[in-house]
């Protein structure tokens, strides 16, 4: 199969190389996926992080295994194992069904090699199409609040609502963004700052708890925040804490847009409600983990309840941002999603 | 001076000894105060934080200094340095007017600890009397949601919306509680957490972006704060995060409480616009540090925004549970509050 890179990502001489998302900002290794068990536990312990890049991820590993010559059986085994690793996040299986479809038709390597790469294309594409037409919104001088981290560790293009950000201050549109630090995997303090320095744009860190106490002062103009699952009906499950944003977005009225590509939308999915919301591990809330260092400092045993993602109903939304274009609530009611 | 006993100060034969709550849960760290600069760091670093207990200590540190013989211009030096030591709760200031009055009018050692002592034991009663007004409020199999600190840590006495949650469950009315960390300083992880364990409260830990979900999916039956000042209009300050919870709770419809002793009402303040809000360093949001270990995650140099508290509309609480009663926006509008 045909090399591929992008900022965390890179399929190199038939070696996935990972960008290990868990030790962003101090440290940036590159570790070698050594097999399906590898990249299950890369994605599980979000090495590999961000609903667009998790699918590409795996989709580039069934690639490197037709590449090396494992039979429909194993691809299918490989694809079963890899659609379960994270519940949520809809790209994973909107690229592993791409796939199983081809290998369920007989397709040789060549063919599921052309899909992959199509597939890591089609992803770049479309968040440059979304991003541009994100910034068509942005005015001159905006605050921007964004959540998590959607830019180019969570797609192989430029990202989501980070492409969007990105994309409106290279035209020079003098922005600057309130990065909520997203407890408690922090990928707003670790990942979005480090992107946004790396890309020149003006930002201050916050905590979670502080961005209300801004839209109150009237210190944020906009809310972009990306997607893991958008039903037909515009509701969207996102990171934990994306719901809060919504709420207090409407109550402020500050615009609240979602920024994700047509392979974010579950065709399958009728409303928010049937959307699965992974559970995560008490640690991660009793402490924090990384390259960093590590503290526990909750008493040990701490009970917790940590789910990894919230349900927005569309109501909240302003405008979704897809690539195809941007919608409001009454093309979403007339069916603009299920079409895409 | 007499010895005075709280769960996190000890005025003891002549020395005050302060629990130094940035060590807790995992050290209970006694430490002896040397001077009045070693008291305001330690309010300033927080080993003494809470509205309440932080006008008591300040208060217990000048009946020590008038108790060896401190004369007026030393007590009145003395008061003006603590005054200064944190900007927003008013407990501190009330507390300091009241021993400053003494002063100013000549008053001997023995008065001003006589003073001291009736603070002290003030607090302790106010505690005793919110904390059953409160507590009648709360139905059986309640889950409340609180945040930061307001306990026995925060108070001489068994504190302010966790004494109503302490006595709820003494009352055996099957509670359970949702305590959310309360970043950036983690009051609600290492004390509430750590204080509920010891009272044998039934609850579970969340980060503060995870109330949202919880109100939506109906598992949040009311919400209890506490306040460093309130404005006679009821509008008030409180950690930051408060805000939001306040917003959340509107939206989905559930009762939003603030328990506080009168001796939080500043009748001095007309309404939240014009309370003072402390920023604090830029280190407390790129990272932790504590007695359990100290990182830094996010870039080192990463710009940041960290007010310490924020400004609750009055609009938004159900009601504000005082040692003299309950009142409703209709008693504050009234003047329930300039009158206490």
């Amino acid at each position: 199969m045909k090399d591929l890179t992008s900022t965390a990502l890179r399929y190199k001489n038939g070696k996935l190389h990972v960008l290990d998302q868990r030790k962003l900002p101090g440290e940036e290794h590159w570790h070698i996926c050594k097999d399906e068990n590898d990249l299950v536990a890369l994605i599980q312990g979000l090495a590999i992080r961000g609903a667009p890049l998790l699918g590409i991820a795996a989709a580039i590993w069934v690639g490197h295994c037709a590449a090396r010559g494992d039979n429909r059986e194993e691809l299918t085994n490989t694809i079963t194992l890899l659609r379960a690793s994270r519940p949520t996040a809809v790209n994973l299986m909107n690229y592993l069904d791409r796939l199983q479809k081809l290998v369920d038709s007989g397709a040789d390597r060549l063919s599921i090699a052309d899909e992959v790469a199509a597939i890591f294309a089609e992803d770049i594409a479309l968040c440059a199409a979304m991003s541009e037409r994100g910034a068509a919104l942005v005015e001159h001088g905006d605050s921007i609040l964004t959540h998590c981290n959607t830019g180019s560790l969570a797609t192989a293009g430029i990202g989501t609502a980070i492409g969007v950000i990105t994309t409106a201050h290279k035209q020079g549109k003098n922005i600057s963004v309130w990065v909520d630090e997203t407890r408690p995997l922090l990928q707003g303090a670790r990942l979005t700052a480090w992107e946004l320095e790396k890309a020149g744009v003006p930002y201050h860190l916050i905590c979670d708890s502080m961005s209300a106490g801004l839209m109150a002062a009237g210190k944020v103009d906009r809310i972009l925040v990306g997607a893991d699952r958008i039903a037909i009906n515009g509701d969207f499950a996102n990171k934990v804490g994306t719901y809060a944003l919504a709420v207090l977005a409407k109550h402020h009225d500050v615009p609240f847009y979602v920024v994700a590509p047509q392979t974010t939308v579950d065709k399958h999915c009728t409303d928010g409600a049937s959307i699965d919301i992974e559970q995560r591990s008490a640690d991660e809330v009793r402490g924090v983990a990384g390259s960093f260092g590590s503290c526990t400092w909750s008493p040990v045993e701490a009970p917790v309840y940590n789910p990894a993602f919230d349900v927005t109903p569309a109501e909240l939304v302003t405008g979704w941002i897809l690539n195809s274009g941007v919608y409001d609530l009454d093309d979403v009611i007339a069916g603009a999603l299920a079409s895409k």
